[in-house]
């Protein structure tokens, strides 16, 4: 099966560049001391997820319940569910799939904590918790040292729940584009996870874990960062966002569209919002990346005097890979202009 | 099963709404001697296809070929893909699937003319065409009276096909805000397409059909419009984009959302941009139209101190019906506080 051969839009990933894209996130870690816990959310697909641990990754990092239980069933034995979980009937199915594998999630609140721990002990099971400290992103998380003490100490208290550190994500500045203040800030962050593990550690509470940074912002993680696992998720496939922040990174990951018309300077394709993207700004076509492109629901439009007919395969270049893979049901693994496999996006749409 | 037992994210229905929705385009087009063609791409989803034409709709409307296929395989007789199959496997399938009903597309090259009586012949089916005219997208379809004039020639002399008439859809105008150019602009669309018809009858180029206008521009249609079918999808839902035109219809359309995180001054829901599409505006909370959402991957909030703890629950008004309903698997029927039916949404990423 050649590359040509697929009906469009598909959803594509070029798997050297795959390999290369893992091979550069190993290479920044190496020495560093910080584990790779890749984000499932950019892939919602236990194909690659396998491909991860394979390649050294300690375990998943995932947003949802409904993610965890489809890795865990897939065989994947570390998952951190990096979000809050409030919903009781959640609770109690997330209570039953810690007994399935090792199983952390977030927590912000002490009513949590304790829903949790009645869940944990009903069902024999255990939990392991990281306190979500906000760092920037202005979501979950609490704001002070006290409020994540007391929440470790509330945690420490309970017999089925195990206390292993902080969640701190600072998903705002994955984007920042100017590469001055990305890091300037991202020193913020760390200065704060600093004080605030001294702060812990002296009130005699062991923090073994801290967990976050992103594919924007690995790359400023020094030796003696205060994290002990990345989240990284992108650096798999590299998007048009993360291009403008200069990840280094390839993109692997391509919506293959078709011309399906053509005016006198106008182009138009079969792939539109409904196959790629558009919540963090305009995807772009592969060869044309500086051609504004308009979308609507199943088109896409470029316009300009290309050497383009209908019937031309074009390579578009997702704006935000996570949102793209889950407007997908497959993913075709290329190599050069083979298809060499096709992988189902299993945790599409599974937000719950 | 009340609505409350639903775990969030979930993609709900009013009935009550959506039913007083079909009889208020009922009652737009009655007398008006247009026929109802509503758009699949709203709902994907055949169970409602079938409450539309139980309610009057001569047929259905649908953007892909694939969306054609599940509407054949769930009965529904008369289809028309409003948009170019050029893909020559494609070809080949839209003739299979002529045999299996009234099938219609859109053309607007005569290569493609050509390829389709080429492959409506291997098939002995007869495939319904329309001409794309250009009326505003800038997307598909041609520019000139005369280029529709030589395509309708030329489908005329093709023993499979048949021609129908028109397709014109001036996207462009369904959400422009300021009624009075979208008024004005939407006769001069009128006008065009008068002087089209016009013109093909001086040919002796019978138009039995023109297709197309939206449910933003539906009720700017008089009586002696000169388009014979309405190819709306969004009346049945309504969203925040159609609300800004002042579209007269009433939201149907929710994603129930959960509360999992609380600060001072900070509300955070479990619905992010992988439940509800941004691809025209944020999304907005009912009871709180006015406040501005800041939505994430998997998390939407609100800022300020409004009377909501963890648990509570929220529902949603998507800014874009169409683009929302593609992100889930299942649309939830609820009357009142009752859950009544949940209905697959069968077509979800059938964009091919």
């Amino acid at each position: 099966m050649k590359l040509e051969n697929l009906e469009t839009p598909a959803l594509i990933v070029d798997l050297d560049v795959l390999e290369s894209n893992m091979a550069a996130m190993s290479r920044l870690l190496e020495g560093t001391g910080m584990g790779l816990r890749p984000h499932y959310k950019s892939h919602r697909c236990p194909a690659i997820a396998h491909r991860q641990i394979a390649a050294g990754a300690k375990g998943m990092t995932c947003a949802k319940l409904a993610e965890a239980k489809d890795l865990a069933l897939s065989g994947i034995e570390d998952i951190l569910i990096a979000n809050q979980v409030t919903d009781p009937a959640k609770v109690a199915r997330l209570a039953s799939l810690a007994k399935c594998c090792r199983l952390s999630v977030c927590v912000d609140n002490g009513e949590n904590v304790r829903q949790l721990q009645e869940a944990a002990g009903v069902q024999n099971a255990m939990i392991h918790c990281l306190v979500e400290y906000e760092v920037g992103m202005n979501r979950c998380g609490v704001d002070t040292p006290q409020a994540v003490l007391a929440l470790a100490r509330q945690i420490m208290s309970c017999p089925n729940l195990r206390f292993d550190g902080i969640q701190a994500y600072a998903g705002n500045l994955a984007h920042e584009e100017d590469e001055a203040k990305r890091r300037e800030q991202s020193d913020v962050v760390e200065n704060r996870l600093r004080e605030l593990k001294a702060y812990l550690e002296g009130h005699e509470i062991p923090v073994r874990e801290i967990s976050g940074t992103s594919t924007g912002t690995v790359e400023m993680r020094r030796k003696d960062s205060v994290y002990t696992e990345v989240q990284a998720g992108s650096y798999l496939f590299m998007d048009m966002a993360y291009r403008a922040v200069g990840a280094g990174f390839s993109h692997s990951l391509f919506v293959l569209a078709s011309v399906i018309s053509r005016r006198p300077g106008a182009v138009i394709t079969d792939a539109g919002v409904k196959s790629v993207s558009v919540d963090q700004r305009p995807p772009a076509f592969q060869g044309y990346e500086d051609v504004p492109v308009e979308m609507s629901e199943e088109h896409s439009a470029i316009y300009g005097d290309f050497p383009l007919a209908v019937g031309d395969k074009l390579r578009m270049i997702p704006s935000h890979c996570c949102t793209t893979v889950n407007l997908h049901n497959w993913l075709y693994l290329v190599r050069g202009d083979k298809v060499v496999d096709r992988v189902p996006v299993v945790s599409r749409g599974r937000s719950l």
